[in-house]
């Protein structure tokens, strides 16, 4: 599952996640721009992933000589909402051009090693026999690997402490229907897809003992900007006393940031909505189309990072 | 619209509204079962189309002579949630063979104008500039003709009341994408598409002044059963102040059902969540699929009748 952001030293190879589950394509970069449009395209997606990615842009505009402010403005540009983005970009700028590759690497190895042991705390949290309910894919694909929430499930799975994931199949762009259920194949943990629309019939019904999702930028007051469809999940959650969990590494949390409000949340093309791939269901009909929404932080039980439960200042 | 339905005496002719908007086709119907297949594979859907639909079938094996006692049990079998099916088949069984024909071009007209009734009550509980949410098609395609929810929106709209209708997609089977928006299109109403799981962004942002919906079953103490996401959407309404208004017909309150719990909740085939149409990207993958869920009473602001409002006993 590592492979799914590959560096050679020379390229970057990432593993589409546009085409998943159904064809296993790869998409190559040789610039910081062709990283920054594999960002902008979904070729790879959620926050520590994003962040894994624009670093190796920023090697390999490193390696080839080219301008680096460049490299960096035009990464930090490919999307609005993860924090990961510039807060990798911005590492990477501060090193001098020939650290670059191999810092890339080792912030890759570390996102790795920090989802474990953000899995570890996760578990630590959820009672035996737990059953969980999970939004979007914050899963290896979604990190450098392993998986911030999924990391936590896979940790609560390797303990015998977990049972079954629910996955909202997540509209428009169906990353729980892809790819969450997708990796919860490959690893034989047992994974029921819902509609989204499903979510209170299952929160409601005693189904599932907690809800764990992850994020794409903290505010310093806890406010939780995630895939589209957190905050109402995060509403539900907190109707039927379902805790509600933010796996959450430390590169998400943005104490620059005071609050919700202050993060920008990006709109898509409406054709995500009006069908799916090549199928049209709602031609020419007019869209709004957030990617992301904000959770406040009263809604949230806790925020695991890979140092244990964080607390907003 | 009203020819989503049309019956010539001899054949019912239905709109195959499981291919619309992107097919204009058309299934005939020779015999009650006939018809009950085509309620239970989804050709005709919403309570009120349902009952019509039963209504004509009684009236196709009351002319052909065939054993009626048979046809109402294929009907009443053919989907066990909307409880205007039932009602309709046991009008038609109340009566002389020869009247039935006759009888379901009533019940069929009247359908009509009590939606239109409905929608009148409805749209004096709207402010002046209303913007409504809707779920699924509670439209002219989900009754006799003019719709429930729909109904209110199409009287404000007429009115000079209502400036924009967000449609919630309605996975898995699109009925707001593919219906709802169309029926807006076809009369010019402002429609703004979402994913459902933008519902939250929508309602909390002060974009819509009232969400409505219809329902497939009211039960005794105000329960209503309908679309499955009917339930988040109202728990969303309430903690964010929106009024949340069911258009009901009283065909659809079932006063011998005294809760929602006595309710059967259909659960449909792992398909409709494992893909769309032709399209699979979830193949294999373990499904839940309720196809309604229950809004508890406590949650409805009002239930808008033919005759206004209703007060649950």
């Amino acid at each position: 599952m590592n492979e799914h952001i590959a560096f050679d030293g020379r390229r970057l190879r990432l593993l589409d996640q546009r085409v998943l589950p159904r064809h296993v394509a790869h998409v190559t970069c040789e610039t910081a721009s062709d990283a920054a449009t594999a960002i902008r395209d979904m070729v790879v997606r959620g926050a520590p992933a994003i962040g894994v990615t624009a670093a190796y842009g920023m090697a390999l505009d490193a390696l080839r000589g080219a301008d680096l402010d460049d490299a960096a403005r035009v990464l930090v540009a490919a999307r609005p909402t993860a924090v990961n983005l510039a807060w990798a970009v911005e590492r990477m700028r501060a090193l001098p051009r020939e650290a670059i590759p191999d810092a890339a690497r080792a912030l890759h190895a570390d996102d790795v090693a920090l989802n474990r042991r953000l899995g570890e705390h996760g578990a630590a949290l959820l009672p035996r026999g737990a059953r969980v309910y999970t939004h979007c894919n914050a899963g290896a694909l979604a990190t450098g690997g392993y998986g911030t929430a999924l990391g936590v499930v896979r940790a609560a799975w390797s303990a015998g402490k977990l049972v079954r994931v629910y996955a909202g199949e997540t509209r428009p762009y169906l990353q729980g229907a892809r790819l969450t259920a997708w990796e919860c194949q490959q690893e034989g943990i047992p994974c029921t897809l819902v509609a989204d629309v499903a979510a209170a019939t299952v929160l409601s019904s005693g189904r599932v003992e907690a809800v764990i999702v992850g994020a794409d930028r903290v505010a310093a007051n806890g406010d939780v900007a995630n895939k589209v469809g957190t905050f109402g999940l995060a509403v539900l959650a907190a109707r039927f006393g379902v805790p509600f969990y933010v796996a959450v590494p430390r590169s998400t949390l943005d104490p620059a940031c005071p609050d919700g409000a202050s993060i920008p949340i990006e709109e898509r093309d409406a054709a995500e909505v009006r069908g799916h791939g090549e199928v049209v269901w709602a031609a020419d009909v007019d869209v709004f189309n957030p990617a992301f929404d904000v959770t406040p932080a009263g809604l949230v039980t806790a925020w695991i990072t890979e140092d244990g439960p964080w607390t907003p200042t």
